[in-house]
């Protein structure tokens, strides 16, 4: 008989398993396995239903070379409780970078070990489990909850063990139920995308605004649901409970997106058809039932042949979670997705900085130079053409006197870095076009003298930050990544924006999937061995990772202010992201645009739908170590008193406090400086305008403060009067209330230095 | 008015096109273009029929990127001659290794240019090519052919233009109408294994043998076609007419297949769902109708998504070959495949030599020992694992001892390399797991000592053969190639056996699709920067690369000698795959099994079809510049008299002599060593035993020649007296016939060595 056999004669220890609560009690998570075995998670706040019972459990691919048909039982049902184990975990860890100087990781944990029988098949006698007959075998899964004071965090985990070594997801099959028809701030559930709007609704009006939502003329749209929907997903019930649903360390998985069950739902999951909105009910549908409408389930982003990841034991899914409190702020302060990830995996990170940079790329994004450098040919090979030859357009941006001029606006500003985009050969035919040798991220054009620049940047205090624009063509990045990687290193570049534009290729893959999250931390890891940070555009959404890797600086992901020049993104938009896309990371939002009417200085008809108070908020509450100056320095100049706070303001803190917030509508927040004792406040709102109480309570006691407070002038409006803003100098001491009014659109930013 | 609205006013030359013949006039090629403008060509030998008047053309995929859709018109028909050229082209080159010192290339060209209208579509103001209305544009495609005295090589060519920049193929459609029902020498069709046993029916059979010839149990089976066969495919008329048909020159294109027409076919092309043998029509089949029976369509292996090759112009197919002859010596003499390819594109061969060698690996084939280390763990993480603690199987061949013994072996006996496989970590659970990170290739087990191992074998005179068995997760590959290569330079090897066991990493691609051949080249590119050698196995079969890179210096695509311990192929395998296999290129046979029976040293039960003096005649007969000896020292010290053979014989030829050839029949050659006088004749023949008059006029007139005859003994047979041979010395000179006697699966091999 065989040795594992004998795990059938272990009795389950319970029928029912048991529940956890956060270390203060106000959130309880209970667990149970139903009469099928099903497992089932409930969580509550204060009483309150925030999560109704909902089913957990993993739907299997029936892998053709699968021994024993082990992976033809799906991780869904059939499960007993073998094992509950809580603990509690208290520590205080110190970021690299961050919105304060420590983070409190405090959580009790539940862990559930889950034992399921499988029937395992007849193999032939050549194989490595010959038996004669189909026997039983068992599969361990433990489901693991994190339970904190203002949300918790769980996922799937799977030991090494005999009968469970590798296997293929179809699906995940998470459900998060709702207890209501919570108001939502949504984004189409999407593939390759999260540049659009986001949507604010009821969860009953998802269904109806869906096709609204999606900008189908963004050429890598993949929606896959007319109720999929994209995390973090920030809701509101109609008694204020604030619930978002996002994940923490996503790492050689696929990104998870969520499906609405409403009451139209018939089958989940419905697929999309090509770039169009016509969706087919799945083929192959899940054969579990439907659950009760208002439940999200998530569904994992697929591979080119429609399966979601390939996973061998031990491994883990990455934690899905569920933030809650009665107070929005609570949203911004929260931690729980970088506690969820694992401590910094750098040893050294004494070359890891915040950063504050300006760039040659605000006037290509609205039109006034290019990235390429001729107009010579209808497509580039970039081992057949000799640069020197070819006949320049003459709209080169990225050339030595552009950049010289750049770099001596950073040098007199403060500024660390400067962006140069475009200066690599191979963008005369770059993106969609599935060519896969697109770039070789070493080749200069020739009027960007590589060294020269460098030399003088360095001369000058000023480091150029690098660009490589993979185009999506991924093995060709990987390909090339040591030698580009090298030559940073041999010029004195210590970061890199990657950008990830376009279909994926390999055709089929897409940005979100399990592949391309291992591509990302894969760009991470190799960039760290050659201390070089990394801002990382159009990847997947972050989860926290860069806890573990703070090299990882920034990120895009989401609509950032390159879409003011592309028709222009709503005035609420920068009071929604910090509660959605910032939960999992920084962004490189790049703000800071003074002339924001760019008809006044090009050709393009777009605006940004922001005040130059507004924007100089955003240095505050849109938190990044890494901030652009995203303007031309002319366009600077113009208003060099009020380009003072960006001089001014710092990039990393010890301290942040955030005074107000509500999603799309304002946030306020204070931070405190690193290493000094100067606070900075920003407040933006949306296109209602806001008044605050500003009661400068933070301040340390019986100290006194210079503060330069940047207001929006008595009519400013994000359309009508953008540029009247006020500065006004005062000193103030802790306990002082300042009266602030925020123009539609507009906001203010104040800086506090201690005397 | 567009520039590009002249080239409408440009009127064809003609509409008929002409054709050409082969220097000595035996071939013709005529083309033309029907009334539908498609291109349509036919090919006679000595005035007989061997392709019949068959179209050509390729069918694009509507890609969501092309910009006014421009590839909304296939590449099929619509064209107009615009202009033909002819010209000669005659050379002679000299291989940097090969069968021959030099080789002739000697053609008359044909090169038609064609030009299609497509309608333009309207694009929207911002597009980079407004117009207001949908207009008309021209491409143009080049047909070129190469006419040979004993073949036809032609493609597709498509110059940068314009209107045709970038075009995905949805399928190439180029036809080859047989004139009779021949008989052919056929694998079934299938996008990633050509370990099959080639069958020889009719072209009528086809289909009905298809189920039976292919080996359902081979886990990477895909099959397309229940009429689908590969190439290099050799066919036979009825009135003796040997024709073949492959490719030349397949770079970053996919690997075509040929899918016959037969009274049965309803629609070009079916497909094949999952791993059986049930095939449903394709869902989109073309919308061109079908040739008449006999026809074969060119298929070519899709990407995941169905998809045959994103091409971006100036781009051109590989050439399309159509080899002919009333000889079937022809055949084998015939070098339109290297001829077609370009010249050598590394410029210091210094370091490529043909190589004669050993290995540890056919213990491990045969199941006497393991290539993984250790049976602790159900499954390996290669970062989790410290392998200086884990207990070994001990079964692990790749140890010291045992390397050492085979470099005393090889080094005794005159062998270059050694091959180790199994050195590496990660052999544990390597295939078929959809595992990406299944080897790093450059740590070894805690038996292996690569420094000592290495500076043993050089102290020898011998080096070791490195080996990356990829399991075919090629990203995994790429993303540690560079240091692989390094560590191979710092160790002093200087070829790598590369292998691609398993399915593909990424899911859904194929061994023989565009990537993977583009990828097959980089590992050719990198290698060749490294001073590194390539033998690549379950590679796509050759199409005559090594021309351009002679450090690819062999390649297995084809059921090589391991099948003779999985159940064993049959006799008459060697005396096909040269008219077949070997047409694109050396193969890595491993020939050299004197134990034939494996259960006289071993548990296993399978054995070789084959004599020892058969074993012998490969070496000659099957050519390749990297020879093994594969069989265990120890078996060979039982016969050493016979291994005198092995020892003695070249593998690099200034001349090589077709005496007999008859495909699946018999082949005898003789060749002329590299830089000597010295001779080397083998004979090998199927199961029925050959009889061989062997005429010496192929040796100097007026010199004497030490001979020694390695035959097969008088009772030989490959099944039942595989071990009787007879070893017999005379002095021989020009013009003196040998009588040879070539039993059941046997042959002979002969040294003549001037005097």
């Amino acid at each position: 008989m065989k040795k594992w056999i004998l795990s059938l004669m272990m009795l389950p220890m319970m029928a029912m398993a048991g529940s956890v609560k956060s270390p203060n009690g106000n959130i309880e998570v209970k667990f149970s396995v139903d009469n099928t075995g099903r497992p089932v998670y409930e969580m509550t706040y204060k009483g309150r239903e925030v999560v109704r019972p909902s089913y957990l459990g993993l739907e299997l691919a029936k892998d053709k070379h699968a021994t024993m048909g082990m992976n033809e039982k799906d991780l869904m049902d059939g499960f007993m409780v073998m094992n509950e184990e809580t603990s509690t975990f208290d520590e205080t860890w110190k970021p690299v970078w961050g919105e304060t100087a420590t983070i409190r990781n405090h959580y009790n944990e539940l862990a559930v070990t889950l034992n399921q029988e499988i029937i395992l098949k007849h193999q032939g006698p050549t194989g490595p489990d010959f038996h004669e007959r189909p026997a039983l075998a068992t599969r361990t899964m433990i489901i693991r909850f994190r339970v904190y004071d203002d949300g918790i965090g769980f996922r799937y985990e799977f030991p090494q063990q005999r009968f469970l070594n590798y296997f293929i997801i179809k699906d995940e099959h998470t459900e998060f139920a709702m207890a209501g028809d919570h108001t939502a701030w949504w984004l189409p559930g999407d593939y390759d995308t999260q540049e659009q709007m986001t949507q604010e609704t009821k969860l009953s009006e998802i269904r109806g605004r869906f096709n609204e939502a999606v900008n189908w003329s963004n050429s890598s749209v993949a929606t896959f649901s007319p109720t999929g929907v994209q995390t973090s997903l920030q809701m509101k019930s109609d008694d204020g409970l604030y619930i978002n649903i996002h994940e923490a360390a996503c790492l050689d998985y696929a990104t998870m997106h969520l499906e609405l069950v409403d009451a139209e739902t018939k089958a989940l999951t419905t697929r999309l058809m090509g770039n169009s909105n016509t969706y087919t009910p799945d083929p192959k549908p899940s054969p579990y039932p439907l659950p009760a409408p208002f439940t999200f389930v998530s569904h994992l982003t697929p591979d080119a042949t429609g399966l979601k990841g390939a996973m061998q034991t031990p491994c883990e899914t990455p934690w899905r979670t569920v933030m809650v409190s009665d107070d929005a702020r609570d949203m911004l302060s929260n931690n729980l997705i970088l506690n969820l990830n694992e401590p910094c995996k750098i040893e050294d990170t004494s070359w890891i900085h915040p950063t504050k940079y300006c760039g040659v790329w605000w006037e290509m994004i609205v039109g006034k130079s290019n990235w390429h450098y001729t107009n010579d040919y209808p497509s580039i090979k970039l081992d057949q053409i000799d640069w020197s030859k070819v006949k320049p357009n003459g709209r080169h941006a990225a050339n030595n006197e552009k950049v010289k001029r750049y770099i001596d606006f950073a040098a007199k500003n403060g500024l660390d870095e400067v962006l140069v985009e475009g200066w690599n050969v191979g963008w005369e035919d770059w993106a969609n076009m599935w060519k896969r040798d697109v770039f070789d991220f070493v080749t200069p054009y020739p009027d960007f003298d590589i060294k020269m620049l460098n030399e003088y940047a360095h001369s000058k205090g000023v480091k150029i930050l690098m660009h490589h624009e993979t185009s999506s063509s991924t093995q060709n990045y990987e390909r090339h990544i040591k030698e580009a990687y090298e030559l940073m290193n041999k010029y004195g570049y210590d970061a890199v924006k990657t950008g990830y534009v376009g279909d994926i290729i390999p055709r089929g893959d897409h940005h979100y999937s399990q592949s391309m999250n291992n591509h990302y931390l894969y760009v991470i890891k190799e960039a760290a061995k050659h201390h070089i940070m990394v801002n990382s555009h159009e990847a997947t959404r972050p989860t926290g990772l860069c806890r573990t890797w703070p090299n990882l600086v920034g990120g895009e992901s989401a609509r950032g202010t390159e879409y003011e020049a592309f028709g222009g993104s709503n005035p609420d938009h920068t009071c929604i992201l910090p509660f959605t896309r910032l939960q999992g990371g920084p962004m490189d939002y790049t703000p800071g645009i003074f002339e924001t009417k760019l008809s006044t200085w090009s050709d393009n008809t777009s605006w940004a739908r922001i005040t130059i108070a507004g924007s100089l908020a955003l240095y505050l509450t849109m938190y990044s170590p890494l901030q652009m100056a995203a303007d031309l320095p002319e366009n600077y100049e113009k208003y060099d008193d009020a380009f003072q706070f960006i001089r001014d303001v710092a990039c990393d803190w010890d301290d942040s406090k955030y005074l107000e917030a509500e999603p799309g509508d304002y946030i306020t927040v204070a931070r405190k400086a690193k290493g000094t004792d100067n606070w900075f406040v920003g407040g933006k709102c949306d296109e209602n305008g806001h008044q605050v109480n500003l009661r400068l309570d933070f301040l340390d006691k019986g100290r006194k403060y210079d503060c330069t407070i940047y207001a929006d002038g008595k009519d400013a409006h994000y359309e009508t009067n953008p540029k009247a803003y006020t500065i006004t100098r005062k000193v103030v001491k802790a306990g002082d209330v300042l009266k602030l009014s925020e123009a539609p659109g507009g906001g203010f930013a104040i800086s506090l230095m201690a005397r």
